[in-house]
């Protein structure tokens, strides 16, 4: 951390335009390019502001002032998504999962797209509600644009049905305040005259992600991160360890008459596994008990309460038969 | 690093919604609070993006579609950020160096100040350039806005002088890809209606700048620097420092006739020194044998050539007295 290569300095005190910081720039970009089979045709930014900022960064590159984006609400982020489009253009609500109460995500045969929309948008895993695509929407000639926060990495994707893959990195790629996008390169150059200069597309791809100095430290750690994904086996290992994970947890869950994940099968996440105790009273026993075995963060987000086990790339099954191990003794002591 | 007060996580895994994180935030601003004497009437913010963001984000925030903005230009940073508001808005170039080739900053008798601008913006240091300002401009109630990226907490300020102070992280404070802003709480809330929610201050404001995840681990590291500030003695200790520093630097430029640092005296930057050689043929030699001593980054910035030698807070005399003894060393060999 303190000493790169014998150089004397932290990658830290690197400057950005340092031979050796380029080479780890580059490095961590061609690593995440070779796991993900990213084309040649699509440029892969290193960038900040997390998802959120994307929201807004999307319609100002691609959605024409006079045009239309067809978005589908799945949870909570891609409503977030569709809250900040709207301020910047029309966008059509193609379709929700709202009247299923997010418990099931609707099938596209079901979707009201606009014929020639700027792009098709849509969460492919709802980190808060649990609910993942297990299917890739089909689009055609409209570039399909996805927030890929909470499941990038986490199995094999085909990056060319996709036109924008965009992911906050804190999830499955590394520290907080970075946020990769891959893009198809004839997206890039279509921003607003109105769009700030950091948040126009082609600008980063121009510079390298580099029009300005980058999280040079959170770029190099995930870098670490894609090294170890690939060591690893890459992300068709990555789908077997999440596959192993989520049938153990999922299976003992259902299993269960103590607790309750109510999602679809199909759309069950297999990276943020909502559940919920018999009696919501016991929430705070089983926190505490989870927190004393050096189970952490298991509180559901506090817009919905319950338990959430987010289960990342990061984890083994030996946590998620740990958690396990922990709710069957709960459950036999309260049920 | 992996293991933050025996509980078993290191701070960038912890949420940055749980107790142990907030409060490891909260101590960073109330330190960095402390250091600068902000008034109570100031908002602290984490933000991402970088000055280069800021550039943007202060016209979107201040400047009304039909008000003017006046800037003055003292080098290649104030100039970015002209560039950038020009395409949000009016922006009238008070004051420029470039008459004084970039050697002298302009007295404020001879700046060309709009009446009722919505602000006056200038950087009170360039990094590149090496120039930077020994007093405050006075602009009444025309909000002051100050890029401090490269000179903050050098040495004491007054806060209540300014609208708005801005800091890219990676001089004076932590890692980069995090820039904090100081803004009076009155200048909150006039974001335009096109504002990405990210890039509105008071939605950063009022949502302590955890709209969204924010930098989390930079903002920790940067707390630890404040901390560090705080044990050193704080700002106060910071100019005795810095001032002993810069004087031992120019002082030692000044006296020999192979090296050169051409700006007015009263407008030399105590961060940033560059410097020339009297054969610049002997560039490559002198970084060279300034690396083989452990000297890094001496070469001056790719737009203007020679050398620069940035000596931040971090920095102690004993690095500048490596530094000045190499030098005599190099004069004498090839003067």
């Amino acid at each position: 951390m303190l000493d790169w290569h014998g150089k004397g300095l932290s990658v830290m005190e690197m400057s950005h335009r340092s031979d050796d910081y380029v080479a780890i720039a580059e490095k961590a970009e061609q690593d995440l390019r070779d796991l993900l089979s990213v084309p040649s045709n699509y440029k892969v930014l290193f960038l900040q502001g997390g998802a959120s900022q994307q929201f807004a960064e999307i319609p100002l590159n691609l959605l024409p002032e006079t045009g239309t984006a067809d978005y589908v609400e799945t949870g909570i982020w891609s409503k977030k998504a569709i809250e900040e489009a709207r301020r910047f253009g029309n966008i059509n609500v193609a379709a929700s999962a709202k009247p299923f109460d997010y418990l099931a995500i609707p099938g596209q045969n079901d979707w009201n797209l606009t014929k020639n929309a700027a792009y098709v948008h849509y969460a492919s895993n709802e980190t808060i509600g649990g609910l993942q695509f297990d299917w890739v929407p089909e689009t055609g000639d409209v570039p399909l644009v996805v927030d890929m926060s909470s499941d990038i990495l986490s199995r094999p994707i085909d990056v060319s049905q996709y036109g924008l893959i965009y992911a906050g990195a804190q999830k499955n790629i590394g520290p907080s305040g970075l946020v990769v996008v891959i893009v198809r390169e004839d997206l890039l150059g279509r921003a607003r005259s109105s769009c700030p200069t950091m948040l126009d597309y082609k600008v980063s791809a121009d510079n390298g992600s580099m029009y300005n100095t980058p999280a040079t430290y959170s770029w190099y750690l995930s870098g670490l991160v894609f090294e170890w994904l690939k060591e690893q086996g890459g992300v068709e290992a990555m789908e077997q360890r999440n596959r192993a994970k989520k049938e153990r947890l999922y299976g003992f869950i259902d299993a269960s008459e103590f607790y309750t994940n109510p999602i679809s099968v199909n759309a069950r996440s297999w990276m943020n596994v909502p559940f919920r105790l018999a009696d919501e009273r016991l929430d705070k026993a089983f926190l505490a008990g989870a927190d004393a075995r050096g189970l952490l963060n298991l509180k559901g987000h506090r817009s919905v309460g319950g338990m959430r086990a987010s289960i990342y790339n990061a984890l083994g099954l030996d946590a998620v038969e740990a958690l396990v191990g922990y709710m069957a003794e709960f459950e036999k002591e309260h049920a």
